[in-house]
């Protein structure tokens, strides 16, 4: 993409501290024991490990709680650019298989197409140690002007 | 759909405490505070106060939370029906506008087609008060022949 | 939604002349033989003969096919408003079952939810006689400032 | 993936048989123009020049046409196996930006994940010459046990 390596190391750096400023603010991501593992510009990597509290009524993780853990590495890779908070508009997931109490969770999130102020990031869920893919996840990022707030627009 | 109105209160009574139990077991969706509040057979309504500890670095509800709130209420109309456990295979969010801590988000899901052991659930998460969208959730279901296990197939 | 019946009834006759004028540049749908057969202010119908030409390799009508139906009704519904045009930025598309060769298919779009220049509409195809569902397809409208053109941006 | 390139150089001749004789009797992507240019297990890629009777009311060409494009190499992609029919049982499509009148188009299709009789195969259709992304699919395929018939089953 460029030939420049030292100034795509100093843009990582810079994108990495970027998004742990953002997930310190992060009280759901934090509440769920996801952790930050890598970051560059325009990927990310985060892990949480299934606790208890996390299976449902099948015994199994919550599928909602694996879409969870997609997001937050989606929203790691999307705001890594630093132009203007970016959230998901919309995403589209796929269960491939169940993960079960203990299983440690990584997701991977590589941001696939940029056009304007939206984009489309693809992140994978695998099940650490046999690296079985768990769930896809494509969000639609779109980049905001602001901050929303209670008594504002969308 | 039916002319027994007597008929459809007891399945109605049946789908509920076959919703009640399996909800008995869902420890995640009872850490996050997820209530039942209605079922019938294919419908169910849940709803979820949004707390501190589900805001994320943007200042509002994290997306997955909402997302997790819908799969719950997914959950809860496909296995209304008794036909054996009903898993989500794929879904398609959309989130509308943002939700702040305080809000009561309440969750309906309608199963809108299915065919075999497939199936398609439409879930509409609104703000309490206002009624106003904060998300749609289109989930595929389908009907396992058994619960999974760890050592199991998918 | 509103106590004006006349009104609604003049404003539908807008809409409908408006999708008129664009469905008459829309060559795409013309030579598939898609017709409109109703407007409403963001409601559409549409409908298909399922020729020939239009069955793929296994004998059925071919699946992009069918999305193309839906994504006509999409257009037409999304552009009844007159607010400047309408295009899909995503959609998601549920095949239910199959459709063969002389099946008519009639395709209804209602508009969901509107926040902003955005939008969801959902599209219901049906085959007709039996009204068994086809497919389902759920796109997200975004409203553009000015039409694309080649040397344009997106 | 493998130590026997000959092995594999025979796997994919005769997934590119399989798939042109899928593809000769598929009377809707030939009626569209569309060409296979390449086939390997798991994967496949077709073209197809944008023709004035693909272009809808607002000047570009038809999305649901860009996605019927994506769906002709999602199909080829899934049933380059030779275990059975494999169909679209959904999909999502994002387009990222609008193709014109003469344009060629490229899609590449590639198998992602598998896991017992369903897999996710992506799809990136790109305009060529500058290689710019026009629309991301997702398909989500099931493989049948038989071809379907009018008076079958689903």
């Amino acid at each position: 993409m460029t030939s420049d390596p030292l100034g795509d190391a100093a843009a990582d750096l810079v994108a990495e501290r970027r998004v742990r400023e953002m997930l310190a603010q992060d009280a759901a991501s934090a509440a769920l024991g996801i952790e930050l593992t890598a970051v560059e510009v325009g990927r990310a990597q985060v892990r949480m490990t299934v606790r208890p509290d996390m299976v449902q009524g099948h015994g199994t993780c919550h599928g909602g709680l694996v879409a969870t853990l997609a997001d937050t590495a989606f929203a790691a890779a999307c705001n890594s650019r630093g132009d203007g908070p970016s959230v998901a508009a919309s995403a589209d997931v796929t269960w491939v298989r169940p993960a079960f109490e203990g299983d440690v969770l990584v997701a991977d999130a590589a941001e696939h197409v940029r056009s304007g102020r939206t984009g489309v990031t693809d992140v994978t869920v695998r099940r650490e140690g046999d690296g079985e893919v768990v769930a896809l996840f494509r969000g639609r990022s779109v980049e905001l002007r602001q901050l929303p707030s209670p008594g504002g627009g969308a």
